[in-house]
């Protein structure tokens, strides 16, 4: 069986080394040259809209699926009507577009923070007024890891400094959200598929727990330390059961929140595999990309259950010394191919371990070992560092 | 860095598969097209011994191995001179000569069952002197899954049947083995590895107990249920690494015994990963995979501690169908990308479960859901199917 991938990064690379032990072949559509997933199937190598270079990738695909949510959304739809694509090209709608995205989760009783679009200067005031100070500007698309956004905030913060933050992004179409002062962000990576005889199935992994620095994501603990009394992830469940269902959702999806006052806010959806949940490689009976793929191709899901507490951390913008790595027990190190660069994701590493206490220490030492170099993000004001966004690849 | 395998069949896929996260790059030296390692690196398609083959696969390599015991051993020394070759061409050497294995088994203090060399029709009249009725000739060198070998028993069974075995095997150099009425089987894989300064660790994964069919393992289980005090898993890591030390071994290596009044009798030592390892993919905290790749390359083991029990079989002959193995709560597939021939391994399920006995009656179902074609086997006596051999790819 062939699958089709868009995208050939990391996840792609993922992808691919779950899906060779259960038979399949893949092929991937990525214009960039030795590209991570290169080595795991036949790449197509020519931008994501090339309609030659899409005629070629779709050729003989059982089932399409991709990698990342920028995909230009005439793709999914051209590929859409040739081939089985998920997830499907609406589900792309939502996620690539701030308004659209909250007001799907708003419409469906999700929390979400106030926002509010601006899309010329006219605009902003209302948008002031209706979402309240402080906030974060955010442009309505292609943002990622921190990029395309501007937290507004502190001493004589007013509607001349959101337009000021709306110059600098371009003038392009923004989302003006209220600023959460969260305890904790969260996000919960579960898994849709159709059932042969009707309906469906879903499976929800345990909520995971995150911390970013600097706009990109760099631990992932799951299950989530913040939630004492299981009562955030079955909230998490039951909102993104909600949302997969709205969706018609096929394949794995991540929905990002805030823990304020003790309760989920809603921030951001990612209709994929997802960083957060990297650890399920390692953690989980079925991982994230192994169900993706049994989803997207009709087989039956696997477990999602917890095979053992995990603390997972990015390498960004530097290799570590893989030695130094691997001397940690219950280390498992995942480098995704890519030369080191600043700001950019190389790799990760997922602890596993039964003992608590354990697992924290190993943590500890192990975090203060790992190389990070996020220099060559975009800059950010100071308190963003905490406001983080998400689209964490 | 670059690991070279010579040969690319599902054993060189596996170790592919380990190697990719930890940032390895492979090349493999396999003279069939299409090989199941084919997606995860370079293949220089020529023979084991072709010298030119020899000097492309050679070049700029850190680090090789190889994923079967019958590489030429001129190939290994050949290489041995030129990057750094583990395991060395000594533990190839005396595994490709069953005399050799016994023989060194037998020197270090592991019990073997009683055995002589044939060479020539003059030794056979002292050969089963020695031995004594019922036994097993068995081809000195090349035999595996149940190839080249004949089981000697039954009424009436005396030096010219041996003799006629022989000339069956085509007279080539032979040993004959006492037949051992075992209880079970089990194996011990191990790994060995030079501590950066100086001495070695040692890692053991559980005593594993197999079942045969036609002289091709039909299934692994770890722990091995016929190990109730955990006294023969005691006695298999002390004889392995004896054997591991006297050859300063690095990589992995599996030992096979008899279990025969409760005790062990080696039986056969396969200088690489094995397919009673195959469980450590998902059962094991490191699988057999990754630490043979750690140890080759000189980074630190990780542990073998057994996350769950697992059950193994073995997809031989046929292909079965994806969806209804993976229906199967706790089962993981593997499939070598090979297509579907008589005899031929194409692939194993690993079940995992934390409930003994529910893990059974998976086992049960599972099992009789299974296919399985050995009908291209070399016919053996009947009772073979109990005396199986094992070089059990």
């Amino acid at each position: 069986m062939k699958v089709g991938i868009v995208g050939g990064g990391q996840l792609g690379r993922m992808l691919g080394l779950a899906g060779v032990p259960l038979g399949m072949q893949f092929r991937f559509l990525e214009p960039a040259a030795d590209c991570p997933a290169s080595r795991l199937g036949e790449i197509i190598r020519t931008p994501y809209d090339d309609p030659e270079g899409l005629e070629r990738f779709a050729q003989d695909l059982g089932f399409a699926t991709y990698e990342f949510e920028n995909v230009p959304v005439q793709t999914a739809r051209w590929l859409e009507e040739r081939v089985a694509l998920a997830p499907g090209a609406r589900a792309l709608e939502v996620a690539q577009d701030r308004i659209r995205e909250k007001t799907t989760l708003r419409d469906l009783g999700v929390p979400v923070q106030a926002f509010a679009s601006i899309s010329s200067a006219s605009e902003i005031a209302a948008a002031v007024e209706r979402v309240g100070l402080p906030a974060v500007l955010k442009t309505r698309r292609m943002g990622y890891d921190g990029k395309g956004q501007r937290v507004l905030r502190g001493n004589g913060v007013g509607v001349a400094s959101v337009q000021q933050a709306w110059d600098a992004l371009g003038r392009v179409p923004c989302i003006l959200e209220a600023f959460v002062p969260f305890e904790a962000e969260v996000s919960q990576v579960a898994v849709r598929a159709r059932r042969a005889g009707g309906g469906a199935h879903h499976a929800f992994w345990p909520l995971t727990q995150n911390e970013h620095r600097a706009g990109i994501l760099w631990k992932s603990e799951a299950p989530a330390p913040c939630d004492r009394d299981g009562s955030l992830a079955s909230s998490a469940r039951t909102h993104v059961q909600r949302l997969m269902d709205e969706l018609d959702y096929v394949g794995v999806i991540a929905v990002e929140f805030f823990v304020a006052h003790g309760a989920l806010v809603a921030n951001e959806i990612a209709p994929r595999v997802h960083n957060s949940g990297h650890w399920t490689i390692d953690g989980a009976e079925t991982s994230q990309f192994e169900n993706h793929l049994r989803a997207v191709t009709g087989l039956p899901l696997g477990s999602t259950d917890l095979r053992s507490a995990c603390i997972m951390f990015n390498l960004v913008g530097k290799l570590p010394l893989s030695s130094r790595v691997l001397a940690q027990s219950g280390a498992h190190l995942h480098l995704y191919g890519k030369s080191a660069r600043a700001g950019r994701k190389v790799g990760h590493v997922t602890l596993t371990g039964q003992d608590p206490a354990a697992l924290q220490q190993a943590a500890a030492a192990l975090a203060a070992a790992l190389p990070w170099d996020a220099s060559g993000a975009e800059p950010l004001a100071p308190d963003a560092l905490a406001q983080s966004p998400a689209h964490l690849r």
